[in-house]
């Protein structure tokens, strides 16, 4: 294949904004700000700080950003944790402010694609990726090309029920899967069997070094996984399932949990050849996934032109 | 668009074969026949009554047959209902005998292709289709194509998880769909919530009738199916979910149930727009399914030739 244009990546978090240029799938150079509050200030910091990586034409700006993409990927249109962003035409301003284009995207999806295209799943095509963090997201891949949905809602997979009147959950609902497997959760579960912890973190080191409550969280967290697993093989039937997120450091707790989950729950036949992975991009998933996410956008539209 | 060649399509039973010829979306001429024993007496027959009912050439036979399908599409890879069709290479033994192009698929994925591009859903292109019967199936189409999964195992939407320490399903798990939206579920809770009753459809009369425990069965199922499609709509966010197969006779009971789920558990921009459906084609969605099941094959592979 012909060398790709290099890409600027964004990942837009609530606390902090990273952006990077990408180019032959590595990140070449990158920075970090606090996020500044405001739409206008957080615009204004992406392009300013695009125009200074971009040392020549780049392909296009992709934006991991938190909340619910439009079907375009032109703006968040649901951005509860960055409020001032919900609606706001960020595509266009930073657009307008750098003439590279742009689009946005929900960050596990763009996460998602990072590792099925150059981390844990690189070279399968039809993948489904779980981020356990302070929540539990997801994206996932058919045939190689992100599945949105019709309202570019899709693959919010912390938020299916593993029991229906479990735990109350931030989305309202009662024992989604985020109750089991976020890091809120698994600190949480390690408290209420009686280990003497505050954070997840902590959570895994006491089960590391014996902690009888603590591991026993992670055997819920890993069973409700596989529980959740179990029904996205049954459902979509994918070559790969990658758990991904800063919860993902306990994976050596969780895998067996979820295997023996797998083996009671999902159908032989989707189980064939089937790969549980562990990401393998840490923290530049986003940042590589977004160069990842610039190319399919464009040739897809580049072929839709052609027709 | 240019009149297409007519279709033989078969709905295959454990107890009845049915073979229809299609034309312009509509079963033009049908035959039903007992399901002979023996892999060679199914695809003798099915042969024989597609050379008598193709008049003219047709574009194909589609043959919808309980158990997993191959990638290929050329034999069931698991057949537990028809165990002499087992790897058995079907289309190939068809062709021979009729020079007809001819694909095998799981008759819920079929019966979904037919509700999609002929029945509920019409002119949507993304929908997830329930399939309630003696167990609960389903079949997904993404974009106007269905989704099959890498082996051919998608959709098994009856196995998904409810609660985690249910009923005993018979795909050995606990506590899936199947073991409250199926025909045997529905009569089984009405049993144990206190109606004198032994069928699904004498539950369904008893509701209907003002009887509380068999009203409450059917709550049971919807609450269960609310519960599993608030889970497909975070996970795929599709345009529209139908509601399938015998059961779908008791669709004003689960209606109302399946929609306080959603409200309580699918986020608000999978909701956006989002159509429930009941289905409208009965016992011919399989046997039209059939047929768009032959044109989107037929023209992804002049496509995929053409490149």
């Amino acid at each position: 294949m012909s060398e790709k244009k290099p890409v600027i990546t964004v990942d837009l978090g609530g606390t902090n904004l990273r952006i990077a240029l990408v180019e032959n799938n590595k990140v070449i150079n990158r920075v970090m700000h606090p996020t500044p509050r405001g739409a206008e200030a957080i615009v204004g910091l992406i392009a300013k700080q695009a125009l200074e990586l971009a040392e020549k034409e780049v392909a296009g700006i992709a934006i991991a950003a938190p909340g619910t993409a439009s079907p375009q990927m032109d703006r968040l249109s649901k951005a509860p944790n960055l409020p001032e962003l919900n609606d706001y035409p960020m595509a266009a301003e930073i657009t307008e402010q750098t003439k590279f284009p742009c689009i946005v995207e929900n960050d596990a999806n763009v996460y998602a694609m990072g590792e099925v295209f150059y981390g844990a799943a690189r070279g399968l095509h039809t993948v489904v990726v779980y981020t356990l963090g302070t929540g539990v997201g997801g994206g996932i891949v058919l045939n190689g090309k992100l599945w949105r949905g019709v309202n570019g809602a899709a693959a919010e997979l912390g938020h299916v029920s593993i029991n229906e009147i479990g735990h109350l959950c931030s989305c309202g609902a009662r024992g989604c899967l985020e109750t089991f497997a976020s890091a809120t959760a698994m600190a949480r579960l390690a408290k209420k069997y009686g280990s003497n912890i505050t954070t997840a973190r902590e959570a895994y080191e006491q089960a590391n070094m014996g902690d009888k409550p603590a591991q026993q969280a992670f055997v819920r967290a890993g069973s409700a996984l596989g529980i959740a697993i179990a029904a996205i093989l049954n459902t979509l039937n994918p070559q790969a399932v990658v758990i991904g997120g800063g919860g993902s450091s306990a994976y050596s707790l969780l895998e067996p949990e979820i295997e023996k989950q797998l083996k009671v729950r999902a159908f032989p036949a989707a189980l064939e050849n089937f790969k549980l992975l562990k990401c393998t991009l840490g923290n530049d998933a986003a940042l590589l996934g977004g160069a990842a996410l610039i190319y399919e956008t464009f040739e897809t539209q580049a072929r839709a032109a052609l027709k």
